[in-house]
């Protein structure tokens, strides 16, 4: 639905609120991801799962309560309704913070899902360093995970090492490394959104090792049923999180100073970005300057 | 390897032990399945989870501890290790038991390890209703499920709900039974062994559910990522099981009297029969009456 103002990685601080606003004031740090509104009655509102309501409604594109089309982040401000808001710890920049709000609650979500942030010591492999992968591997360190980045870019493994401090590092066009790596991992995060076969990366979990899916590539992966039934193996899908899940992964990235790493760009550097972005030209995400500074608000 | 001698759903009575057999005697009721040997040393041994050792040796077409090769079950005697016979309960005919010692535990080994058999009144879809399926609706109804059956034949449905006592039948291939039936179901086993794609199934399912793959088709299995990550559902593979479940297995068919619905032939009607079940032109197993009786031994 076209005119569209895309952005639902959105921070900012509170200008205004409704006279039945009871969770926010004027001046507080606040952050909006995906989620503009849901239907509020079934099982996964009631259980703040709001993101899988099937009524769901997006921060842009989206039909808000009163029926108007949503606009997202690509603005100088944003009304929200207080359910879809959360809280910015006081010590992490509104800038770098940001992409939590999607990329950021992709990942954690699934983590905390599947029991990984409660696994310190088990393997994870993370297939993908890109904006969510390299969150990913902040929050599996964090929790004391293992981490093994799996990549087709070779040139990525001294970042991955040196500067995010992932333990490990496969080339997954190197059949010798993908050997090796056999029935050596606990958990796999795939998150590729580009089309890919997910046959080779499954021999990579040991027996009973669960895969979860958080990109969406275009056309459907290929399952190749033998390494998933030969390894009793899981494959989960996960999108997004919860308001109340989002709230407790921002508290957590407070607490442990997790953020994402950017470029930041001003508004006329939309399209530049947008083109870098396309050619994967970015560590990590790219954010937007809205309000002309490029640092804490 | 030549000559194969096929044969993995086995029952037989003991002819004769070895002096360190201490589980059987000449003359008990017995039963061999998929599993010939296996290392014995890994996790999953010790756990008997021999299924998922990865020295595993197969009843024909293996290699035995001797280093000759396994011959199965399409034969007048068989020699196995204790370790990989279960006990058939006094109550079940040898014929219709026999195929569950692969078509049975392949099924009720992924239903147990995904709680479904503790989850009466959930609802359960079954894609296929051929070997494997039928059996799937027997314990799912021991158990108390609500049982629907998933198939491309509406010519089945009859059977199912009447005979098999499915509760609810869905034709595959018609989009209107399948959009009412969206986000309907707790737990799906698909049992197909043809190439297929899992996207439509996989809607059938409600949010957080479970489809376990037990078919194994030659060619890699679609799997969309949209009905995944927005449905936060599972695919999990499951292979045969191990051999304490499969005793269990077997003991539980005894409680409620489950064997599967069988044709018998006898060995001069291998090759017709072979041919009918290219054309699956079977209700439901053949089984093959080797010493030359087709009732209880």
């Amino acid at each position: 639905m076209y005119p569209v103002v895309p952005g639902h990685e959105i921070t900012g601080v509170v200008t205004k609120v409704g006279t039945n606003v009871t969770r926010f004031k004027t001046g507080d740090r606040v952050g909006v991801g995906c989620l503009a509104a849901s239907c509020l009655e079934c099982e996964f509102c009631k259980s703040s799962q709001e993101n899988y309501c099937d009524q769901i409604q997006f921060t842009y594109n989206g039909i808000f309560w009163d029926g108007s089309i949503t606009y997202g982040g690509y603005s100088r401000m944003l009304v929200a309704d207080q359910r879809y808001v959360v809280r910015v710890p006081e010590n992490l920049p509104m800038d770098a913070v940001a992409p939590m709000l999607c990329a950021g609650i992709t990942v954690y979500s699934p983590m905390k899902d599947t029991k990984m942030l409660e696994s310190p010591g088990k393997k994870l492999g993370i297939i993908g360093l890109g904006g969510l992968g390299h969150v990913a591997v902040k929050f599996a360190k964090a929790f004391g995970l293992h981490v093994t980045i799996i990549s087709t870019s070779p040139s990525k493994e001294k970042e991955a090492k040196e500067r995010l401090g992932a333990d490990h590092f496969i080339v997954s066009t190197d059949p010798k490394q993908m050997q090796a790596g056999k029935r050596s991992l606990d958990f796999l995060l795939d998150t590729v959104s580009a089309n890919h076969s997910l046959g080779h990366y499954l021999e990579l979990l040991k027996v009973n090792g669960t895969m979860v899916i958080v990109g969406a590539p275009e056309k459907p992966m290929e399952l190749p049923s033998f390494p998933l039934i030969f390894g009793k193996r899981t494959v989960k899908g996960s999108m997004t999180g919860g308001m109340n899940e989002t709230q407790e992964m921002m508290d957590v990235c407070g607490k442990h100073n997790i953020t994402c790493d950017i470029e930041v760009v001003k508004p006329d550097q939309i399209n530049e970005a947008l083109e870098r972005l396309a050619n994967n030209d970015v560590r990590y995400r790219f954010v937007i300057d809205i309000a002309g500074q490029s640092s804490n608000l």
